[in-house]
């Protein structure tokens, strides 16, 4: 808790004053002014967070947290709860589409086993920081306990400074976990303060039998755990996740560390709702991808303010919107500190 | 004109075979059914497109097509026409913001004089194939020649075969002209068969008196001029741009070449308008981009039938949009070429 404690308080606002000297050498490029639209908004933030204005994005890393979900027994998920550990050894391997897209950006994958059912040898790219097993069947009590919250939001602090120590200067958020649109649903629910049905979606792909199913899981394990929407760590105990935690710590360590984070799709959604409850401060620090086909996302981004710079009807998770967004976070920030001026480049100014 | 005909008469509709053997490939990927959204569409495009299941984004280009127009004088810019022979050399110098994206995406930048008003040294990535030094004033007259419409379709189709016989395997369209915001709102009107008023926008940044002067001038052109909507090259000749039907005819020669083309913003819509007036068929080969800030863009989307990647009020030009579209097309087909199958990964399928 000491940990989580002294994140909170390392985190300020990001340096505004550096994004005015950020627009006025933007508008000295040869361009007409603010004809970059999102990019050179884009570029604004990323220097005020780090309080550079000649920052660079050298090196970029997806930060992958996987956990198993107990809430699976109830049938709420296309797909075994296996997968989850299956899919840490195919991350590892290289053939899942956020390695695809990580080799394409020119970004490293790092793995976080913070609660997968499976157990795994040590690699390069896996941090082993399994708080359990898998949480606990939510419908049934909490999740997790409010240490295991705390526990879980120190695993992604920890991996965050770590990439943040190496070097990395942009970390993405993403996710594994069978049945984690569950959780993240029900967080939504409580901490957007809407009704369930409105943020309840397909996930992997549950047909309408499934889906009335799901609805009446979440209803269920919100009435039995009663979560205080003010307070994010019981949010993240009674109903969410571990891998969900872990995204919430990344935040945090990220926007401690004066670092940009990416947020992907849903499941980086509930975990940023987390964060931003934590420390309503953190959401500066934060860059939405893309906005989900996954329903309800769109209710999650306005609750933390933020706008998707793409909506390309994606719903995979594992950071594979947020892989893009580094990419074009990456080039704003070329575009600030690479284009000619109009008197470098001797181009008349506008007219009048 | 023959060169133009037969160009017209090779343009046949992609291989849909194709794209359903390459649904089919990514239905086995480890990953939700049509999970990756878009990329997934996008990547059944490319190789219906180009006839090849494994095709793969090695070489990719951007081709600036730049020309002046005449009816600059009418006061219709927020800039000097010199500033377009001025952003040549900015490009080739490697300082303009298409310069950085096209860096930033590993891509080539090919300039074409199509018309400019200034005249240029030799330059290895300089196309001199200037049809006039500008267009004439297009309220006074046709803008130019049938012949010289014909002419300037010609030279975009030359640069598409020059790239695609380099191996360029993608191809982006990019605009430089002050003034041709008013000739693509003219173009744009006419084929849209819509209101001056709904396609005209404030360009480069003029204020609204100066909308009001630019509204009025389209109007007169078009009056003057009375341009055959189902004629695209009348429409090109008399209220259009070199460098718009430059754009027409790179459209048309990717098409011809079975090569994916990228399309940028209002400019490039003006363009592809022409060239689908031309060639139907030749829509199909068009990837749109980016939908602009530029009024008027989203109804000539709508009019081509093309569902734009991404909104981030850009207003740029010169391929910027369409620099981040080709970085995202080359994602796509990655994805179908890279990623593991369920088998190969031993990730289990979807419940029952």
């Amino acid at each position: 808790m000491d940990k989580l404690q002294n994140i909170i308080e390392k985190i300020k606002k990001p340096n505004l004053s550096l994004a005015k000297q950020a627009q006025a050498r933007l508008d000295s490029l040869t361009k007409p002014r603010g004809s970059l639209g999102r990019l050179e908004e884009l570029a604004k933030q990323v220097v005020s967070i780090t309080g550079n204005l000649s920052h660079k994005i050298k090196k970029k890393a997806i930060v992958v947290m996987a956990a198993d979900h107990g809430v699976v027994e109830e049938g709420i998920s296309a797909y075994p709860g296996e997968v989850t550990g299956q899919m840490v050894y195919n991350f590892l391997d290289g053939g899942a589409a956020i390695n695809v897209l990580a080799r394409h950006i020119g970004a490293e994958v790092l793995v976080v086993d913070i609660g997968v059912a499976a157990d795994f040898q040590e690699h390069q790219w896996l941090m082993l920081k399994k708080i359990d097993h898998g949480t606990k069947n939510m419908v049934k009590g909490p999740a997790m306990t409010y240490d295991q919250a705390v526990k879980s939001l120190e695993v992604g602090i920890e991996a965050a400074e770590k990439m943040i120590n190496k070097g990395y200067d942009i970390i993405a958020t993403g996710d594994m976990g069978i049945g984690n649109t569950t959780a993240s649903s029900a967080i939504a629910a409580v901490i957007c303060r809407t009704d369930i049905e409105s943020v309840t979606g397909c996930g992997t792909g549950i047909d309408n039998r499934c889906l009335e199913n799901k609805i009446n899981v979440i209803k269920k394990a919100i009435s039995v755990n009663k979560p205080d929407a003010a307070d994010g760590i019981d949010v993240l105990s009674k109903v969410g996740g571990f891998e969900i935690g872990g995204i919430a710590g990344i935040i945090l360590g990220c926007a401690a560390g004066r670092t940009p984070v990416v947020i992907d799709g849903f499941i980086s959604g509930a975990g940023a709702l987390i964060a931003s409850a934590i420390s309503p401060d953190s959401t500066n620090y934060m860059i939405a991808s893309h906005c989900s086909a996954e329903k309800g996302h769109r209710i999650v981004l306005d609750k933390l303010g933020l706008k998707p710079l793409f909506n390309f009807d994606m719903r995979l998770g594992e950071g594979t919107g947020a892989a893009i967004g580094i990419n074009i976070a990456e080039a704003s920030v070329k575009i600030l500190n690479e284009m000619a001026t109009f008197s470098q480049a001797g181009v008349s100014e506008k007219n009048g």
